[in-house]
């Protein structure tokens, strides 16, 4: 029952340092799904060991270059592959007249590959599997850009393993009563559900908020999300200029997740000018402790019993 | 009086080993050559302390991913950076559209960027500066593909250090002398220049041979160069293989080397099926002696003085 976020890639548009441009993949139970996908994802996703064929779904936040330049040929390495399985790909629009042009002239996929449009400056329900719910998120960037809130569908009841016994309960009556329902024994007597089962834990949630300003609007959006990445391409000496450029600072990312209540903030898409990266968390960890940097092939993982309540997406 | 070549990218279409694609830069004196640019050729380049700002003209050999998808994400490197000094690409018919597009989209560039077609099939002077002239090289691949010889241009004579002293040469006279003029003294006496200078050294050349199937008409055009690259993208268990998909073995590189008496063969290319690549130089050294394993950040120096005479692109 997993639900982990590996980043791929922590800088902005420049690569700097040995970080790559943005490209995460979250793993939730057996599904994968990548959010965006900056130059070299694909060398990354092989270094940190992400099993690539279980991606069936790619969240691409805006079309600027550093969010978008790897999917190309990680699409074309799939093919390589001999991937079969279809591809969802939820972007602005536009991506889907760039990826085409470059098949053309490259090669074609042995793989469908869907384009799903993501209206700009929307919260909706744009995708939904068994294992999560995705919306969409408004950002506050130069051009259209989604956020994304990956949202656990409810998981099954536990069976309370001594009533097993007690009731004779058989293997085959199990996954019903998982379900809700309630046990029939043999002498007709009825044994309610929630007698026999406890209440799963609850779903758990990942919030993806790349590339924005501050924006206050996003606070009810991902409130109470177990893991919140927040960009922070710069520090608070540069307020002004990622405000101008459509970005946020340390500080703001963190005041956001303070306000959010959320469980642990992720920082990243970290400006080039900065090597050091340190400053980045001693500015969030004054507004908001639960703060980690985002580096490549840094993992977060929320446990099946989390601390806390899953954001609801209104 | 530079003449080097660093390999960024090593690996054939799948990246594999900490092994990137194809993408190389030639530094010649003061200017630098990109040859192909495969996905994370900006990161190798920046890792490997390339001076990007040198880079004038980028060849392309064909239209093939893992020699291309490198490029966009460069080219908005180079606009981050604020460049301004126009840039050549040399490609196959087709790039120009792929870049456009993608501009159109993520941003445009604020250096100018001329695409001059490379015809197919065609050995042909393409590019010239002060360092270099450039030609292109037929290569046997599945679509069309052009290697490329890069030739020093003739280097200036050098001026004997005893004759200024003997012929109380003034200083302003020494660049006409080093172009070839004779020295007039002040008695009228005239000095012929073979007394007065040395021949320079012999032109340095470098021959780019990637992707091509083993392809005798190669060996009169890059006969006698410096450095042969010569992709190798299996060793010779799989030259059946090798030959169906437009690609070389080890020894069939180094074959080329040899019948080309050239100074030193750099393998490349690898197929991601090999982690291991000493058979690669097994297998060519039994052959031609002087080969090389490319691998991303190898460089190769060919010194001033060199050991042999340039090949003549007849």
């Amino acid at each position: 029952m997993r639900f982990e976020l590996t980043v791929l890639g922590s800088n902005s548009a420049l690569p700097a340092y040995g970080r790559f441009p943005t490209a995460q993949v979250l793993a939730v139970r057996e599904r994968c799904y990548l959010i965006d996908c900056g130059e070299g994802a694909q060398m990354r996703m092989s270094e940190f060991g992400i099993r690539q064929g279980r991606i069936g779904q790619v969240f691409i936040s805006h079309l600027h270059g550093d969010h978008i330049f790897g999917l190309i040929g990680w699409l074309a390495s799939l093919a390589l592959c001999s991937r079969e399985e279809p591809l969802d790909i939820f972007a602005p629009a536009g991506l889907e007249e760039i990826i085409r042009v470059q098949l053309k002239y490259t090669g074609g996929l042995p793989f469908p590959l869907a384009f799903h449009t993501i209206g700009p400056g929307r919260h909706a329900l744009i995708f939904e599997d068994s294992a999560v719910s995705v919306y969409s998120l408004p950002l506050a960037h130069r051009i259209p850009a989604s956020g994304f809130l990956f949202r656990e569908r409810e998981r099954p009841r536990n069976i309370r393993p001594e009533c097993i016994e007690t009731f004779h309960i058989p293997y085959q009556a199990i996954p019903e009563i998982k379900a809700g329902a309630d046990y029939r024994m043999e002498d007709g007597r009825v044994i309610p559900n929630a007698e026999l089962t406890l209440a799963p834990p609850p779903p758990r949630a990942y919030a993806y908020c790349s590339d924005t300003a501050y924006y206050e609007a996003l606070i009810p959006l991902v409130r109470g999300v177990d893991l919140l990445y927040h960009e922070s391409t710069f520090c608070d000496e540069l307020a002004a200029h990622a405000a101008e450029t459509g970005h946020s600072t340390a500080r703001q990312a963190a005041t956001i997740a303070l306000k959010a209540g959320v469980g642990r903030l992720i920082l990243g898409h970290y400006s080039s000018r900065y090597k050091n990266l340190e400053p980045f968390l001693e500015e969030a960890r004054s507004v908001f402790a639960a703060t980690e940097l985002g580096l490549d092939g840094a993992r977060f993982e929320v446990a099946p019993e989390h601390r806390s309540g899953v954001g609801e997406a209104s």
